[in-house]
């Protein structure tokens, strides 16, 4: 049991409930002296919070965060940052049932058998995408943590719906990403990834995506060779986001039919530099990060709440049943883990350079 | 630094380098009371071992273990179990140079810059494929531990050089997968995917390829739903395995381009059991195993020792070279892969098994 | 860095300073289905409250707790319980000059050192005993479990201003220490300890003492033989109380100067069961407890707040000066910290229960 | 379960057992370029080695040192060093009756209980003095890291049979400690400490004592203010050696009858640098080094093998019996546990170094 502490030296720490009181993190092990605002906080919040266009869910929760601890006249202590925002947008009245009617693709039914009934279902509590401002809060504090190295962290929607983006350049996708609400890295590519989401909404359904990521400027030797490789440590954090059903770096899957030949990247004297010609290696090998752009590809799978009528199994009474899924819900998740997929890469990137020395005890 | 322990209840420690004297492993927080012995570990590690066929490295390594603690009167005690192989077979001659000249889709190059130039450098050192010898024997241990919970893993080369496994039932995977050194899980399928082998090693080149894996008899609810989520341990456990670029649970990637409708596993009433219909969702839903088969695919990439020359750098003079890698390598290392993947999938079961109380701390 | 994460199943993290806006803790790995309510955890809080007797503190803290997450109900959810309690008389107006001119015993030099000067400072921050409220917390959640296992814990102050307690039973202990404030056994000893306390605040001075702490129905077989110690899991909580010096188990420091004769436990068969005579071991042999009473004794140095003049620097001109500290202290926090030490004895205990799987992942 | 990992940043695992094929340690996380022999190892081993005076057991080790793996070419590399020493001189005939005649004072019976049975009895197992041996190997190497920053740790009898070591200065322990076989700090208390050591073996009785430890040069600010205290991380080591009973820092159990006036230690100005006037806080305050002496002591009971009949229960048939116990044993463990208090000093100190970033990753 347990299991909601993420990191090392950088520890994030998450709790509370899609329809609890509040959602909030605690971020440890933060150095002190770093100068933080609750702005920093909020700006990164503010690009996953919902009900910002009709291709998201409706829920308009403000989700204005107030940092509890860990932060005096604008500085990081070197205490325990505990931040929250509290869920005001509630509504709990679609949810009941759940408990009796389990939502296909959704953890209803088997959570309900891990916690014995127990488990706050409301909203989906624990296992809600709601949770994932835990996330943003450690993101923040570690992008933050980043700048001291200049590493940048950019994410976009990849593919949506089916729809892949494409004829777009790094400055293009870190210019207009967060301009679009679907998080694409082109406007091209934005007007078919918008259609594929209001075509499936217009149906009753849902589509999922690929969210790709970018790290610029990423020290050279961040993970370990065995166990805590920078990769494996990046796909554990992805795997928290809820609805993630895969992870690859560099050429990913599509390595598994190159040839060695054609795989390797060939490396060369650039400007007096060690340089790779190119990154099919996706900026890491061998657990460890070469200094290339660090790239990552995350698969969202479609929202399981859809409107259509499902198969489903009535709890109480042991028999088949149809349901239809009410509430507030996205009909794509993908536009609003972009910031998630980047805090979490933001957030790994800063444990392994704490755990790299790389980031003093006291920032000055 | 470090990060060579992996695991929380059922901890996994890797030591050893492969031109060193030893590869081993200690497994810690067994429970006392399982039988096991060298033998049980020995079928593990054989099932790896290097020079059993053409198809794979020359190094004739007879990787005999050795139990050096926590064994006694053939049962575990509860103390940590330490277990070595001895590197008999050693031929160095060819690696001195990889310090001054590193071999591309390697870490000789980052490795000599993360550890200052002090790490051991001789066949890849702690980079090496020989270090997933430590990953077996904790594999072995697992899969004494989950025998209990009648839990089976089954892994076999799904795709190899492009070549992809079809038309065969588990059934025959599970029979047919070790008699084959391609570890295909049928006939057909070895054949294709062992000529794609071949092909490669004519031509200098090498192959990579993607290992399935399922778990059989999952108990419901191991995992976690905030990042220790079942997958994500797997994940970071598969991102161990040298060559590892990709790794997906369920439809993984596919899902991306699917509706919700067609991605969500109905629900049914099946011999009075709550059961999916079908298995898009690959046996794990918000981070929790639902008692479906677990299945995962892990890409790898082509090995990066080719014979075909190679343009790299000289660390020395600061130069453009081209070389050639000699020495003795698998021209594919999937097939030596799959235990590994079978083993890390036990290795992370019996863990969160033991989290979640399953496995008593001493077994009668 | 961090530090503020404590046991392994069970896990307890501090957050919060003395004048901020909040203590807390966030209390992880709580099986789902524990029955609990806010008036469980403001019991154990109330016993550590300041300003109850003209002996302690004059700060006025109401200390209400809130329960921000994990609790749905009535019951634990099995997901992170975060609780508060809002810091309200907060008067700062004396901490200003302690940055320039440090208090002797206090942290305030070396706490500016570690941290560059960004610490909060103000009450000693996260220095300050009012942390402890963070571990009440984890103290009362821990209790309710152990109440499962039927143990039950009890401490009292067994020494004050040299003043020791005598010719007490543990039954009086149990009913009598909380009904008088200097948590003494009896009331003899009540008595002489408060004479003590008084004494030395009317000089403007301060006294220290020794609680001891006695668990009872402790399961045999908690602990590990190295290094995860019960007593070394239980010492190491103790140190992280503000003012331990010193923490010994059964005979403590007693046993270095008796004979291997004198110390060694004869066991008998008692009631068919096999038994302890004496109990110089404290319930703990080789790590491990042996299910007799566990006596631990802890130390506690006098409270380094006090009236009387004291020499120390002026860390802005670099010359001696003599200071005086003013606020509102206690002149002697044992009788507070009394609960504390229950509280971690309780954790401690609860952690390693949950380890051995004694305490089921779903309670019911 | 498990419990054998150590530290943080600095990761000690312990392996082995009394009678078994080894003992051993694994040390995780050391800096890569820190020069190393087997000799650094050796020298540290053979000050704990038995059989070399009259005064301890007769049991003829030689605890020849072999490092397996993490050294190259008289460096460090990164990755994990793993030790064993062999165990040659073993004697296993006295042991097998103490699985049924549980000595007391032993984890015998409590060792069975909580492992079923299936625990390595011989020797004590897993619970004997021998596995200090991993502790010091642990040791070793992080007094070699200590060496960077300076740190030296002096550790010594300071009172065995209740004979108190008196009239010495440091340079005379540090000088003197090693060349007498009772580790007395001067001639006069090893006449007398020897003299007790031997007026107890004469009696078929056993002698317990505390050692003292002072660490010189400490860095100021290691330890953090909650949990991870350096006095609770020692704590914590120091419990883990076979015997301890009570720990100490500073004026330890003394300052709970002291007054805060007298304890307090004053803060001057002493050549241009802050100065604590004394050192009854023992170099620790809040957690935190203050740069003072740290100084430490650690209560060794008597040692539980006495040749002197006792009282025990025969497990098997539930009675009471009068055992004798033979073997080879120490009538005192306090000498040969100087040097184990001495590497567990030392290696929580260079973990805490570590985690405040002051040792680098690469050492040149």
């Amino acid at each position: 049991m347990g299991g909601d502490v993420f990191g090392r030296e950088l520890r994030l720490i998450s709790f509370g409930e899609s329809h609890g009181k509040v959602v909030g993190a605690i971020i440890e092990g933060v150095p002190a002296g770093l100068r933080l605002s609750e702005e920093d906080v909020q700006r990164v919040l503010d690009l996953r919070r919902p009900g910002q266009s009709h291709l998201s869910s409706q829920r308009a929760e403000e989700d204005r965060v107030e940092v509890l601890s860990g932060l005096f006249n604008g500085y990081t202590t070197g205490a325990p940052l505990c931040m929250i925002v509290r869920n005001l947008d509630v509504d709990s009245s679609y949810y009941g049932e759940f408990r009796r009617f389990p939502r296909p693709g959704h953890a209803d039914y088997i959570a309900s058998v891990k916690y014995g009934g127990y488990n706050d279902h409301r909203g989906g509590g624990r296992f809600s995408g709601r949770v994932t401002v835990s996330m943003c809060m450690g993101g923040a504090v570690a992008m933050r943590l980043l700048e001291r190295l200049n590493v940048e962290v950019i994410a976009y929607s990849l593919e949506i719906g089916g729809e892949r983006a494409k004829d777009f350049t790094l400055e293009e996708a870190r210019a207009y990403r967060y301009l679009n609400p679907v998080r694409a890295p082109n406007e091209e590519s934005y007007l078919r990834m918008a259609g594929a989401i209001e075509e499936a909404r217009r149906e009753g359904d849902s589509v999922g995506g690929i969210v790709e990521a970018i790290a610029l400027n990423v020290p050279q030797g961040l993970g370990e060779p065995i166990f805590d490789t920078i990769e494996g440590d990046l796909a554990k954090a992805m795997f928290s986001i809820p609805g993630v059903r895969g992870v690859e770096f560099g050429s990913g899957f599509r390595a598994a039919s190159m040839r060695g030949s054609e795989h390797n990247d060939p490396m060369r004297i650039i400007n007096g530099k060690i340089r790779y010609v190119k990154n099919d290696h996706g900026g890491a090998i061998g657990g460890i990060t070469t200094g290339e752009p660090l790239v990552i590809r995350v698969a969202f799978k479609p929202t399981p709440s859809i409107a259509k009528p499902q198969d489903s199994v009535d709890l109480e009474m042991l028999r088949d049943v149809e349901i239809k899924v009410k509430g507030r819900h996205d009909p794509c998740i993908v536009p609003r883990a972009v910031v998630v997929v980047e805090s979490m890469l933001a957030f790994t990137l800063a444990d392994h350079a704490m755990r790299c020395g790389l980031i003093p005890s006291v920032m000055r």
